[in-house]
């Protein structure tokens, strides 16, 4: 197994996305390829997980998601914010290339679709688009179910987050204008009395 | 006008959301008042704001929410972590009273809706419940337009968080068993040449 690169389990997957990180979206359909960032995506059930992003209606990874009913939710971290600026800053309709390509960045196979995982992120949800057509044209909503899941060991493993010591591993969320937040300091309160 | 309790202008209100923070669910109806803690909620649109937020079918103030077609999304700090576990760990239909009485929890109108908003939070958006029963029934997925929206300045202000200063006024993310992840600090990309 490769430490970098370790399964989560499905019951587990939800707790990737529960903090609210901004996610890259990737997707492939007839040889194409796309991704694109989505500060829009959230945990919508535990297990089967399922998950709902908003992918904008001009863009070209959506017309991929939409043709091959898969996408990947890829997590970025610290030291890939300028990667995720780059795609989230043009549309791959605008390249004759993808963006991949364009921005020479590494993609990796995924394990149960056929969409591209981006090297060096820090967890992945491979996903199977949940047809919901009245979401998608009204919303620009997508639902997923997760079907498989996987996390650098280094910051995430059995089933809990832990940046401590991997500054340039934490998670990002992103604002506006170039702006993120970083994901910070772990706190645990015990489930207090009622 | 408090500086506690600023106006956030609608098309900046998907910012408070931006970064993923867990918010505590507000609603009334007929003199019932309810609260609960969700991790699971996303902006999904600008202007007009719109967001979703997942609600458990058991849950008392789900109910609340169909019954007013109104909720607030209460954006709560780390000085509230252990009421967001008090309010996310017991079900308003165990109580005899509400939790607002039940946890000495203090409630304040709104502007625009008739759900309660919880004192001590960095952030509310005011929603009135976009009708979508397939979605409620199917997903537990609620759509809601933000109609206002109202922020503590001291960490918000011209469209932009700003924590440094005020630790305890960070915004929390869930993960599970009592651990939050805190907001952490903020970094700046330019958006790079493509």
């Amino acid at each position: 197994m490769n430490p970098l690169f370790a399964p989560v389990p499905l019951a587990k997957a939800y707790r990737l996305l529960n903090h609210g990180p901004t996610v890259l979206v990737s997707a492939t359909h007839n040889g194409q390829r796309g991704i694109m960032a989505a500060a829009w995506n959230v945990a919508i059930d535990f297990d089967p997980p399922k998950v709902a992003v908003v992918l904008a209606k001009d863009s070209h990874t959506r017309q991929l998601v939409e043709a091959s009913g898969q996408f990947v939710l890829n997590l970025p971290c610290v030291r890939q914010a300028t990667a995720v600026m780059q795609v989230g800053s043009i549309s791959g309709h605008d390249l004759s290339g993808d963006k991949f390509a364009h921005f020479g960045l590494t993609a990796l196979p995924a394990s149960a679709v056929d969409s591209p995982l981006l090297a060096g992120c820090v967890a992945w949800l491979e996903c199977r688009l949940i047809p919901e057509p009245h979401n998608q044209q009204a919303y620009d909503l997508f639902l997923g179910e997760v079907v498989a899941a996987h996390a650098d060991s280094r910051v995430f493993s059995d089933g809990r987050w832990h940046f401590e010591g991997h500054e340039d591993l934490r998670t990002l969320h992103y604002i506006a204008g170039g702006e993120f937040l970083v994901t910070g300091q772990a706190i645990h309160v015990t489930a207090p009395q009622t």
